[in-house]
């Protein structure tokens, strides 16, 4: 079965963001009133799996081992069929 | 006051997305049954504004002006209060 997975990766609290703080300056020298900017990331992966949970298992998996940093990431997702 | 914007980012169907293709063939070598991804951006941006209305017009420029290139991407955005 084919699974349709959204995943989004984030920078922890206290982890430097430096592509947030030069579109945050950007958005300033241009003049909005714009007090800070974070930068997270969606892949949204295509994956074939026996069942849901399978998918499940088979996502975190792939979060830790290549999409994610875990010391410095977080990551969240949704799985839905098609 | 302070307004949270959310906003996602991602290319135009058709567009090349070396990023998603590099993701998708690392994960197909580590054995996943992956068959194609995509990547987009999400951008949160705390913006002082005077009014939820105002706040709406200002992020549709942030996007047009900065955020997103509107040959190749497509982008959308929520708003919420804080």
């Amino acid at each position: 079965m084919m699974y349709r997975v959204r995943i989004e990766v984030s920078l922890k609290q206290g982890h430097s963001d430096p592509e947030g703080e030069t579109a945050a300056k950007s958005l300033q020298e241009l003049g909005y009133p714009v007090k800070a900017t974070h930068v997270s990331k969606v892949y949204t992966v295509y994956l074939s799996a026996d069942s849901g949970s399978e998918a499940r298992r088979l996502t975190d998996e792939m979060c830790r081992r290549l999409l994610a940093n875990p010391t410095k990431d977080n990551y969240s997702f949704n799985i839905e069929e098609g």
